[in-house]
């Protein structure tokens, strides 16, 4: 069963010249669950597309497993009101997370407290210091620029975040949309793996603003450049700092800002391809 | 303690003119836990300001609570990684959270299964469709302006959402940012229950999108109308129509579309303060 991603809804559209009723496209929004051994994990809100990518990058970038090896299989159940996407992962990675979630029901088995939340979300981050990867200020622009093409649901809409895998020399190679930012990326990072392609050989492009936990899926790729339309939090930036990833925001045209780790954004010539 | 909820940072600003290091604010992100009973319910990357408001908001929009009198303390705990707000229920609003928990936990005790979980996250909405609030379209357009002009945080970062509580003829008489729009929308609903402003007076403003979630917390705030600059998603106009919320949005100057329930929109002359 295919559900739409964007649907046709009727409006009163009030303007200078007068109110009439038109047809515009809204983007859907479906509760997802993400099931792991028959028990949920998280509920997101999110476009019902793309479902197969949304549960290996979400169990890649929050750690539950280490290699889309570790899934033995992905089933999408709709439900009508939701989907369920029961994810079965193999001996090893299943008593990891079942581990995981012991500890997560906390010691007297009602879930964690206050200090063990908080430091749950802000879990460790893989260093992409290593990485040797850099990027161009042209290769930034056009980044933006390339993923801004690869936005079909958002040309439709107006509503709908994107995010992008950009390799110099060779442009968008992979691009991903949702009503929501994180599970755009999310969904990236499943295509990404699905496609065999190493996460350090490129710069993730997002259409929205950097929050932390956008800088933690990034790392947990293995990218060391994010590069993003909106404004970073101050979290996001420590937190990129600390990790040895470059950051970039506020990409307007040919305008940027450089937030951490500028020494991966080479002077030189221009990198992209046409 | 007080913690900022704004931070200066030096970013390298690229330009056409050339390239240079200067400050700007950018926006703090701060875990912050919700615990109930010693335990937490939940933990959003928020802005670190207007905390009660925010626990006592959640937990009315929520339905952890029926009515502010039902919380017996709020103790605000900074543990330096994030924050814990501890929250302690009076007796009758106790036993009736550990029984949701209980059910939150599973009938085997190792938490939901993704079809109860997508029935809690699409629970179901108080009507509003009784509430007697008109609105004009210079009401509409007003409640955008005036929010626009209750943003210090936003103003100075150009990163953060607002929402707004707007009563015709009075304006806009309540407003929070927060870095989330949905903790934006809860601190909202804390301040007017704190300032015992009843929700069905007036119209809920919001400088964002509009996901089923903030039609969600508006129903439970007794407000029947929203009205929001970005646009909605079909699930959220879906669930206005269902609970009979009129749904404003894409508000942009003195043009704006009626999602939903457009019979509270007066033609008539308008109604906002100067």
């Amino acid at each position: 069963m295919t559900r739409p991603v964007i649907s046709p809804i009727t409006r009163i559209a009030r303007r200078a010249d007068g109110t009439s009723a038109s047809a515009r496209m809204v983007p859907e929004e479906t509760p997802i669950a993400l099931s792991y051994a028959g028990t949920t994990h998280a509920v997101m809100m999110a476009s019902p597309a793309d479902l197969t990518d949304f549960a290996l990058g979400f169990s890649l970038t929050e750690g539950i497993i280490a290699a889309p090896e570790e899934i033995d299989h992905i089933e999408v159940e709709d439900h009508g009101a939701g989907i369920d996407i029961q994810i079965r992962l193999k001996d090893k990675a299943n008593t990891r997370f079942q581990a995981r979630r012991r500890r997560l029901a906390g010691p007297v088995g009602c879930g964690l407290c206050g200090i063990e939340s908080i430091e749950e979300a802000m879990r460790a981050v893989p260093s992409v210091a290593d990485c040797a990867l850099t990027v161009s200020a042209a290769d930034i622009v056009q980044s933006i620029l390339q993923l801004s093409k690869k936005q079909p649901l958002h040309a439709e809409t107006g509503a709908v975040h994107a995010a992008g895998f950009y390799i110099p020399r060779q442009g968008i190679v992979m691009a991903r949309e949702d009503v929501g930012r994180h599970n755009a990326l999310d969904k990236l990072a499943g295509a990404l793996a699905v496609a065999h392609i190493d996460g350090s050989l490129g710069a993730v492009a997002v259409t929205s603003r950097v929050s932390v936990e956008m800088v933690q899926k990034t790392a947990a790729l293995g990218a060391s450049v994010i590069i993003a339309v909106s404004a970073p939090t101050a979290l996001a930036i420590r937190t990129a700092e600390d990790t040895g990833m470059t950051l970039v925001a506020l990409v307007r045209g040919d305008d940027f800002d450089i937030f951490t780790h500028p020494t991966r954004i080479t002077p030189g010539a221009s990198q992209h391809v046409a």
